[in-house]
């Protein structure tokens, strides 16, 4: 089996939305990466840091899921990273209420032994110092990997996010980020821009719009599942970066063709995560729902027009 | 060849954008419904009204492309319809500068005779009541009808919005005017409304973002298609709704399978009519063009996942 080596935070999240509020619950980008990428057949780590407040059954629950929580340091007497944020009625916007950095403040990632051979790399939303700093440790060149950022990281540590993005192969980012980041407004100039930055392969998301895959000559475009309702988008995009980095290390095939695929179980995984408050939806998802949803998106987006008419 | 009959203004437009600014140029829904649909083979009429300041060369245009004017009346000592916007910097959203009714404040239209047995109606955004005067007409009961509307008249006139959507097969209508009519902020609860109210098929069309099918059970999406340059949006939407009912004119097949077809083509014309200054783009795509851009549809939505795996 592939190993899937996952970096990001393990925290707790603080959520309102329309539909109402929770007190701190599971959160954190590692999770809902790892959440996902559980529904492929690899071997996943978790690198990440929480405080000793962090209740054991919540690892509890991403072990069961065969995730190596090894890399998953305690900081005995410090306290886990919380996010707190407010989401406006159009449920696309959002206001942060609170962030509490606590033991991510100090986080040195310490690779696994047996996963420093990873054949891909999930570099999830962090500081690019600690997404470098995991690559550094490698021993062995990852077969993919993929990096996910956001805007907080261009303005306040772009040269440094710049270097890790010249030493991947995918960056997954969302649209206006990827404006931001490229200083163009059309997202096929942004992603040659971006393209020109490192990665070969340029992944954009747009929420309930769906997602753009890019590589030099060609782009795929992936709709999110159109739902009845949407209850919470918290962790949307860290699911779609698991589910589609989670069927790559599956598949072991980096072919743009089969990165169709990824982001298809990207979005297929992603659609489930808003139906219910943070992790919910994702820890109850059955086999089956999976195949029900990808033969939802054939139906969405497959058509049959014959060239020569 | 079937008939395809088309109602909707004849007009002026005077457009800014980021990039530039017309006089007074070629617009109108009828225009860019007529240009789309001329792609097809289908023998089209237009109903519309001009005034005498209307150029010549303007109406010779519409008629090498084969389109019937006999239902375009031309006032003597009338003014055309004339209607002037400026686009924001993203080109999502504009504001209306000046509207002239002119000549359409009168309007009454009257479907050549040879029309009144037409295979399918385009009713081009208008007043609910010139809509339902066209319907009146019809000596025979059209195959399919096509409404496309604007917020302006779910302000002004719903009553009559109302009657006419009780009379169409299809509706097509922009997000933010799917949630107004239905009062529901999800798109798949919108079309369910709506499609309570009168249309088996609604398409609720997304700009940049796309457009949605729903029927009773199904629902397709067709991406726009990521372009380099967007230069002006104005008729975008009419010229996906040309595209739309130009196809199924042509096909004389109603089914929801080749009504996604459909969709592809007045997606792909529309990716087409954004290219340049009003219908300038439109006036000179070759076939070739239009058949190079289905095989992009096609390497942008088309993916192979074995429902097995």
């Amino acid at each position: 089996m592939n190993k899937l080596l996952i970096v990001g935070t393990v925290a707790f999240d603080a959520i309102e939305t329309p539909f109402g509020k929770t007190d701190k619950i599971l959160g954190g980008a590692a999770t809902y990466i790892g959440l996902a990428a559980s529904h492929f057949k690899v071997q996943s780590a978790i690198v990440s840091v929480v405080g000793d407040d962090f209740p054991q059954e919540y690892l509890d629950l991403l072990s069961s899921r065969n995730i190596d929580l090894t890399g998953v340091e305690k900081v005995s007497g410090g306290k886990t990273f919380f996010w707190s944020g407010r989401y406006h009625n159009d449920l696309n916007s959002r206001d942060t209420l609170d962030t509490q950095l606590n033991v991510l403040a100090e986080f040195n990632p310490v690779v696994p032994e047996n996963f420093k051979d990873a054949d891909v790399v999930m570099l999830g939303n962090l500081h690019p110092n600690t997404q470098i700093s995991v690559l550094d440790q490698m021993t062995e060149k990852p077969k993919l990997v993929v990096l996910d950022t956001m805007n907080f990281w261009m303005d306040c540590a772009l040269e440094e996010l710049k270097e890790v993005m010249k030493r991947i192969d995918v960056i997954t980012i969302n649209d206006e980020e990827a404006r931001q980041l490229s200083g163009e407004y059309s997202l096929v100039k942004a992603a040659e821009v971006i393209r020109q930055m490192g990665p070969r392969y340029v992944v954009i998301k747009k929420g309930e719009h769906g997602a753009l895959l890019f590589d030099k000559h060609d782009v795929f475009f992936a709709p999110a599942l159109p739902l009845k309702e949407v209850f919470d988008p918290t962790g949307a995009g860290d699911t779609f970066a698991g589910g589609f980095a989670g069927y790559l290390a599956q598949s072991s095939n980096i072919s743009f063709k089969n990165m169709k695929n990824a982001i298809i179980y990207g979005s297929n995984l992603a659609s489930f995560c808003v139906e219910k408050f943070g992790t919910k939806r994702m820890e109850e998802i059955a086999k089956v729902e999976v195949k029900d949803r990808l033969q939802q998106f054939k139906m969405l987006t497959q058509f049959d027009i014959e060239l020569s008419e």
